[in-house]
């Protein structure tokens, strides 16, 4: 509470000035009465940093300091504060935040990469400066998703966290479902609209949501998460005849990222999920995210909203920048991390769930036999199975979907393994993992 | 991040040892060694007061000083923070609150009334003495709604809080709408179940969701907000009839707290609303509570979860003893607030807005020209009409029902009141208010 007492600004220096960067200036000067009177002192930006000095990103910043180099800026006494908003966990960002926090300086960061790979180094580096590292904008954007595990459920033992993380791959899948499209399509409308990246595959390969993830387990569970460790699938091979089978099955296809801790260990896995049409997840469409996170006590909270954009990732980055001048900040995952080193996640094939299996398969006698004689082999128990006829005659293959019941991982890989080896199946079957969510 | 150096505890004394002291006590207990990892500190409840000593309440208090009388705990000097866990807006809680914070010693309370009513005093007294006052059990339970709205969303100007507040008052609304029983039985059914209180009234006549509106309000617009402002109607006069339209018309009926801040002034209100099937809030069902916040730059966040329970309050009250803990608090109203008044809503009349009335009214010809004729002469268009027609002969009015455009709620009150004086007309109309949620 004494941090209000004080009046001197809070002086930061911004590094990179892109759709994010553009948009925390624009927060800070549309709000800046407000921000004064919240953090109980005004947020100034003295000094930025960014590749092209003469580009218009529709804010005026030719008379903030100029630096070419971003490290500059942790070495200008005027700056308390280095905001980095460059991205990428190497080169330049890396670089910048490091030796900020050497220099003993805060760091407000939106870089979800950055955090997920080298979380461990950077909070001993945190600690040992005692300069505070804050990322509220790295993990689902606008929504203060990290404030809501790391503080407001920090209470509690937390048994799993996770949620919809990639606004890209939740937008695609919604698309698809609606309209029927097939994955291609719709990702070059997607492109078009500007909704998903010219490369797509950080997002639509699940890497993006895989950061994320890998950041809400080490605040959900007080240690670094080893990101290597985290199992990750996107969901280029899901078909428009999947979004079918889902419907006609009640459920609805999203990419999870989910994070639970057992006996066993941690189990972190990016996959596309089949989930109830009427759980609240399903229910969260087009670009939005949404956290959820269960604790013994609390049980279980789901906190959505916009998972991108300049506005909600602004608003996000200028929430940390107002802990800071209210002088509350937190170890970077909940609890003192100097010697603790990343945790790793245990191999997926050590899980069990059940699993949705959609084959291509010979449309003759037999086929079906084989393949539930391999089931049975593995010890895979079905609980359903539906086919679709052939839809025309250009393909001797149609689709068969399996269902099964709750099985381990390794006994629904090797029966696929097997399945995929023979002749009346073509292509390698599409797994779906089923979440009560 | 200074805290986490020190390693004393932080020694609490608890008043209050009914269902949420008991489950704070458990909690402590259970995750001792975590909480002590968070918090920097162990967390040691040294001291409690209640009412009856020797009732059993599922936890060993044996062992720690006992208080009859609440605000002993203050004077005593092992005890660091208070914990008010007591309940209601005056006599004790309110007594042993301002004394605490006289006291200089920090507080945390899952009280909504008193924070509701007294909100600006105790912000004062709080500033003042420079003792951080916590409440975020007060507000929907285990949902971090307050840290959320804050501290997560301090960067932007927030347009609208609310939401679902009323977990009882939810689950009746839900049961009625899946079963098609009255608000009578329901009740009794949620009463027999201890989802309702024997006197339900502060629950289902709407006070208890406009304690928690007038906190979030306070929050979101940085100043306490006079709770004898807040427009507040229950649930009683809500009939299985109005569920059987909603649902012919696409909506949900919730009961909605909801503030707003326009140019003229503050709007809050509690009220049955009509919220299309499809929206997030019409989602949330049963017990749940869900707190809605819509900022300019964040847009709409949504958070979800269990309003109330043992567990769902200590976790939150927990929390607020690990923020005290790590040395993170903040201003009662998110700024300094020694010299606000509280701020009062605008009259309700002064609103708009579309209504669903619903009328009971003479199934005869004629009826329906007068009904409308007021509606025109008051000025408020109409969007549709529904009646359906008796199902038994015992009586000879039937439901009607008009839902209007945006038009003034002065226009709708005064069209009300000239309908409801018709002799063709039974029963005072039943007001929804049609909200996109």
């Amino acid at each position: 509470m004494t941090s209000c007492s004080s009046s001197s600004p809070l002086r930061l220096g911004i590094a990179g000035l892109g759709t994010v960067g553009a948009g925390v200036i624009k927060l800070l000067r549309a709000n800046a009465d407000l921000l004064s009177t919240r953090a109980g002192r005004p947020l100034e930006v003295v000094a930025v940093s960014a590749r092209e000095r003469t580009r218009d990103r529709g804010v005026d910043v030719s008379a903030l300091r100029w630096y070419d180099n971003a490290a500059d800026l942790v070495n200008d006494p005027d700056v308390d504060v280095v905001v980095e908003l460059i991205g990428g966990a190497e080169g330049t960002a890396r670089t910048l935040v490091e030796a900020a926090l050497k220099a003993g300086k805060p760091v407000v960061t939106a870089n979800k990469a950055l955090l997920a790979l080298h979380g461990s180094t950077l909070a001993r580096l945190s600690a040992d400066n005692n300069a505070p590292l804050l990322f509220e904008a790295a993990v689902a954007g606008g929504i203060p998703a990290i404030k809501t595990v790391r503080e407001g459920l920090a209470a509690d033992r937390l048994l799993r966290v996770g949620g919809i993380l990639n606004g890209t791959c939740n937008y695609i899948l919604t698309v698809m479902r609606e309209t029927g499209k097939d994955f291609a399509t719709v990702l070059k409308d997607a492109q078009d609209l500007g909704y998903a990246e010219a490369d797509p595959s950080t997002d639509v390969d699940g890497l993006d949501a895989a950061h994320k993830l890998t950041i809400l387990a080490g605040l959900a569970f007080g240690q670094p998460v080893a990101f290597d460790s985290v199992h990750v699938e996107g969901i280029r091979r899901i078909g428009a005849v999947d979004q079918s089978f889902a419907r006609a099955l009640g459920y609805r296809i999203k990419l999870l990222g989910l994070a639970s801790m057992t006996d066993a260990g941690l189990h972190a896995r990016v996959t596309p999920c089949l989930v109830p049409q009427q759980a609240p997840l399903a229910q969260v469409d087009g670009v939005f995210n949404a956290v959820v996170a269960e604790g013994e006590f609390v049980g279980r909270i789901m906190i959505e909203g916009r998972g991108a954009g300049a506005g909600p990732t602004a608003s996000a980055v200028t929430a940390d920048l107002v802990d800071i001048a209210r002088g509350n900040t937190i170890a970077v995952w909940g609890v003192q991390t100097s010697t603790q080193p990343p945790l790793r996640a245990c191999p997926i094939s050590s899980g069990e769930g059940a699993f949705y299996l959609r084959l291509m398969v010979e449309d003759r006698p037999g086929v079906i036999a084989d393949i539930t004689a391999i089931l049975r082999d593995c010890g895979v128990s079905l609980r359903s199975m539906l086919q679709h006829p052939a839809e025309n005659d250009s393909t001797p293959y149609v689709p068969l979907v399996l269902v099964t019941h709750r099985t381990s991982e390794a006994a629904m890989q090797d029966a696929v393994t097997r399945i995929d080896a023979l002749t009346v199946v073509t292509d390698s079957t599409v797994v779906i993992r089923i979440e009560a969510a």
